[in-house]
């Protein structure tokens, strides 16, 4: 190929999702999706879909879909933004918010998909080394910074920030616009701070419909946040893409959003099963971080957890395993089904013998 | 709000696209959409669906899909690279291709979202006038570049370029990628210049479900190039957003690959209305450019062209006008079914006694 071709292209470092193996008899633990489908409102809503409707542009102002959500937090129409995916939104924010020579902030072991927008968009940024015991380490964001970014609860360690030191990052850092990720939130028993937008003019919550509403497959995530930033993310959309949600997301999205009640016992069998998985390890001797999400984040000293991650592979069991200094003997699991979780847990004894 | 705050956010001009009016009795003819609805086998395929496959994330393979842009095109899987929307491809490709202090060149006149993407990623441009006549000046795009972009047939004007002037275009610049958005090409007589990637690396060829394949509601676009720019244009997608094509609409965008006879139906069609359109105009003063796609643009001397197109809203006919000095008394006007032509037809008549 031409060398001054060459010279031309992008040589960025993308982000690698987990795997997706395709195929009966497998069971993936890996990419933290819901076992449980999507409530049934969801495929009655896709069959009603008219071939007229699709020839057309998709409706940019999903005013359904945004009272659905107004419903589900204590927010406004005009305080969300939708996007193609929490990672959209999550890309769009970075380019949104971050516009500063200082750097933008996040903890050391977290979504490996931040550093990557960095990069992206060419903003300078710095860790923040979590402490031992993998919880925030507040101080640390305390600092002048281009903006922060913080998922809570946390990813790949599941551990969930208490809402006041969150409070707390916000409040101190009123020049700069701080991200909280809650991609896993409604798996936690504390919640979401969605409500604190009406307090901080510098918060922006993000959220997904890919974990607790079981519709990774549709593409949906959203940003709550004042009209004003909200104004400033339409433009950097309307820069990039006119229309990121497709009329079909935008109508099942909608009817995702009903349910409670559904939604309560999906995520109910969820958190009973994380219980479960989580005691059946201890007994086997690994040591489990508190879980406020829909996986758990584990390790055993006593083994070899990356050897246990390829065997478990050769099982057709697929886990989570990052290769970084500080976690490569960690494992991420994802909360399947009770009978996911029991093979897991066999595999895991036949390994150990 | 915080002053400091404020500094850190985004000013970027965003592109504004066509008004989406809604309400009974409207004509729409402003954005380009495809008047009859996508083939049957599409709506078949909505409907069996299944939420199992919905509660996890894409497959981004999409072998199925592939193949069938493969049927379409003389072109093979891996020289395939898939969007949410051409929009999005351009965009990464914009990102992916353009890394060069030299300035990207584009017509002037052109689709107006090409600018916006050199500021949103910072990449320094230089538009290239039109002839007179609104053809391409092919010199211009010979001078040094840090690359080429050229839609084919050109928007709004609607003319479409010979083969032999893209194809010296392609060829004098090796140095650079070369970008020919094909967005209307299934419109035009001569068709598109997909099988010269296999003659020149430097050639990106970019299309879209959004016209003649009646989808814009699902969003769906695709880059066809060699397999080299297609690794460098999956690592900048899977650093902004690893799952861009929904579930949802790769099973539909392949559907509606399908079914031929239908789509010659529906093409052959809009070109019989754009024909009869184009004559009706004439009758009435209006001298309109030759098109190739399912839209003209046409002006006519004897009136406020600005004008006509507020009344014509009035009476719930829409067209498009670009507030552009050279272009401001020309409308841009979807070629939509005889009856809404002939409605807006009427109109014009109303307008102009």
């Amino acid at each position: 190929m031409n060398k001054e071709l060459i010279k031309k292209l992008s040589d960025i470092e993308p982000y690698v999702p987990g795997e997706q193996p395709k195929g009966a008899g497998i069971v993936k633990l890996n990419t933290n999706e819901n076992p449980y489908p999507p409530c049934p409102g969801v495929i009655r809503a896709l069959k009603e879909i008219k071939g007229e409707e699709l020839k057309v542009y998709p409706d940019f102002v999903c005013r359904e879909l945004k009272k659905i959500i107004c419903e589900n937090y204590p927010v406004n129409e005009n305080e969300i933004f939708l996007g193609n995916g929490s990672d959209e939104v999550l890309a769009l924010c970075f380019k949104a918010f971050f516009n500063s020579e200082k750097p933008v902030l996040f903890p050391d072991i977290t979504y490996s998909f931040y550093s990557v927008w960095t990069e992206f968009f060419k903003i300078s940024c710095k860790t923040v080394p979590l402490n031992e015991d993998f919880t925030l380490n507040k101080g640390g964001f305390l600092s002048d910074n281009g903006g922060i970014v913080i998922p809570n609860p946390n990813a790949p360690t599941a551990i969930y920030e208490p809402k006041e030191s969150i409070e707390e990052i916000i409040s101190k850092n009123p020049e700069s616009v701080v991200i909280i990720d809650e991609a896993y939130v409604d798996f936690s028993e504390e919640g979401s701070i969605a409500e604190l937008i009406h307090k901080y003019e510098n918060l922006v919550v993000v959220q997904t419909y890919s974990k607790s509403r079981a519709l990774a497959g549709i593409r949906f995530g959203y940003a709550l946040t004042n009209p004003k930033l909200i104004e400033v993310l339409e433009g950097v959309k309307n820069s990039f893409n006119s229309y990121t949600i497709n009329t079909v997301t935008r109508i099942l999205a909608a009817e995702g959003g009903k349910d409670k009640a559904y939604f309560d016992k999906c995520v109910g069998r969820i958190k009973k099963t994380r219980k479960y998985l989580t005691d059946e390890l201890s007994k086997l001797g690994f040591i489990t971080c508190p879980s406020s999400a829909n996986f758990i984040f584990t390790t055993n000293p006593n083994i070899d957890c990356r050897r246990l991650f390829e065997y478990l592979k050769t099982k057709n069991v697929y886990v989570r395993h990052f290769d970084k200094p500080e976690i490569d003997n960690y494992l991420r699991i994802t909360v399947g089904t009770e009978e996911e979780i029991n093979i897991l847990i066999n595999e895991i004894k036949g390994y150990l013998e």
